[in-house]
């Protein structure tokens, strides 16, 4: 579940969020768990139950004529398994709702339930339920995702403690150009597995980009981070960072590569904070088929701090973020 | 749930639902009951949990310049608690996706949350979490609710029975020339007084209009139906039939009025079915505080016959429910 207003609207993101928080008043033994972490959790008869919810809107999260409806699809349906694998959490079913334009060739409506389909069954995931309407305006798919602990305990964002090393599954920047925000696979089980063996404070999938993922968690655990711009796992789709793309040519080609990685965001990457002896054994070991990094630690200071290579620290650049389209 | 495809589309309702329930195959034991009804059921560790999704979008179930964003944001929660109804459920959550048209009030963002809230709130289905985007397109509210048995069997579309009697909650028509479908309240209370007092066969909400609605049991069921003319109870707001809404100035007012009553839609009652002694019981004691009416009777011939005063017999007119905007 996410909050992300582009510039141009008249709503700011992180006021409106703050003011819908403001405005909840929970009983904790029906809802353990209200907005604002990747999952809300629900007491459903003896059971607790978590879900979430993300849309895929045209021009915003894919442009169909580009990408391809069973693509597109299967985006939005992965979008919300990534919301999944953030809690440690097990799917259960999806249901989608799907906005139509007129006109809409039924090959692609085809296609979008098709991706939406196989990208839930990847996951014991089904599709069991949805809303399909025409109307004059564009392609917008919403699903919803159950889920549940299965065994496990979920992981917050707002666990991290001081002194915990801050780490990430996978390398980061460059999916909207590289078109790996289409493909990538939600770490589900990879975070179930880092769940089982080790003491996980905090949790979050990266869709906004690593910055403004860590912020939500500072932010939550009333914490602060520093990060060693050198420990970032750069994703080869970034490039070598010669290629100017944001207006920015007084910045180095390094240096474009670690914003890229701060900042582009739509990796689907797990960002986790941990005892830092127990980072020691996950680096080391690397269990999981994929990269595991540690980029930092959890501080004292409620500020984002990145350490650059030279030593010189300075605040935590892309906190906010915005597509590229 | 539904899927309600307005003329212009290149994708045909009817096919499609059909073409989405031959592509899926279900573990019973996990997912009880899947896409076709007006909630999903799937299992979660050892309970049912039902789960529904509706959408509300700008131009065709809503006009926000009209209508207000607290009562669209109400309306949108509504229409899935009406589906809650319709299965004799208990609501327990909902989420809710927002595409936010870019410079978008602040307060009209503020008046859908609100809208949403208060529904909800009002029969103990609060709002725990949610997704809220900007993007260059028109309003679109989808929400999720997830609901529970509670001690009740769900009552599905499949159960009618030759002979059973088809009642209805309620009156029928005009609701949103009227606007009544801004402010319906769904029948959540009384589905369950229903459910737990007698053997209903069959329900569903009557969304799409009473014939298209109980085509949808019929089908289902595998039986016909035939609805008396003189019983359809006419909601006042369809006024005298004087009025020529639908460029049929060769009907007489009182057929205009139920042509309105079986095809306008938006009504959000119940329509159910039960056997004929048990309808006499609740026609006679009128258990709830809105009317219950007996419109006809569950058919062994698969067909849908309206009867008219003069007995004249047709086949029920209105099956096609298109929106009035």
């Amino acid at each position: 579940m996410k909050v992300v207003l582009a510039d141009g609207t008249g709503v700011r993101e992180f006021e409106f969020i703050e003011w819908i928080r403001r405005q909840s008043r929970f009983d904790p033994a029906v809802v353990p768990l209200g907005p604002g972490d990747d999952m809300a959790a629900v007491t459903c008869g003896g059971e607790q139950v978590l879900v979430t919810v993300d849309q895929a809107l045209e021009g915003v999260h894919f442009i169909l004529a580009e990408h391809g409806a069973e693509a597109v699809g299967a985006k939005a349906m992965n979008r919300n398994l990534s919301d999944v694998a953030a809690m440690a959490a097990l799917p259960v079913a999806a249901v989608a709702a799907v906005a139509l334009p007129k006109g809409f060739a039924r090959k692609d409506a085809e296609g979008v339930y098709l991706g939406l389909r196989a990208a839930g069954d990847a996951f014991g995931c089904p599709l069991v339920g949805g809303d399909v309407g025409a109307w004059n305006g564009k392609l917008a798919i919403s699903v919803t995702v159950l889920a549940r602990p299965a065994g496990l305990r979920t992981i917050l964002r707002n666990g991290a403690k001081i002194g915990d090393a801050i780490c990430l599954t996978g390398q980061l920047g460059g999916a909207w150009r590289s078109r790996r925000h289409l493909s990538f696979v939600p770490r589900v089980k990879e975070a179930r597995q880092l769940a089982a063996r080790y003491n996980l404070h905090a949790m979050i999938d990266i869709s906004d980009g690593l910055a403004g993922d860590l912020a939500h968690i500072c932010r939550d655990s009333a914490v602060g981070a520093e990060v060693l711009a050198s420990a970032i796992p750069i994703h080869p789709d970034v490039g070598n960072g010669k290629e100017q793309t944001r207006g920015d040519n007084n910045l180095s080609p390094a240096r474009r590569m670690v914003m890229s990685a701060l900042s582009d965001g739509e990796d689907y990457e797990l960002l986790f904070t941990l005892p830092d002896d127990q980072a020691g054994d996950l680096i080391h070991t690397q269990p999981l088929p994929i990269p595991v990094t540690r980029i930092g630690m959890v501080i004292e200071a409620k500020e984002l701090v990145l350490v650059n290579e030279d030593g010189k620290r300075e605040p935590l650049p892309g906190a906010a973020w915005q597509h590229a389209t």
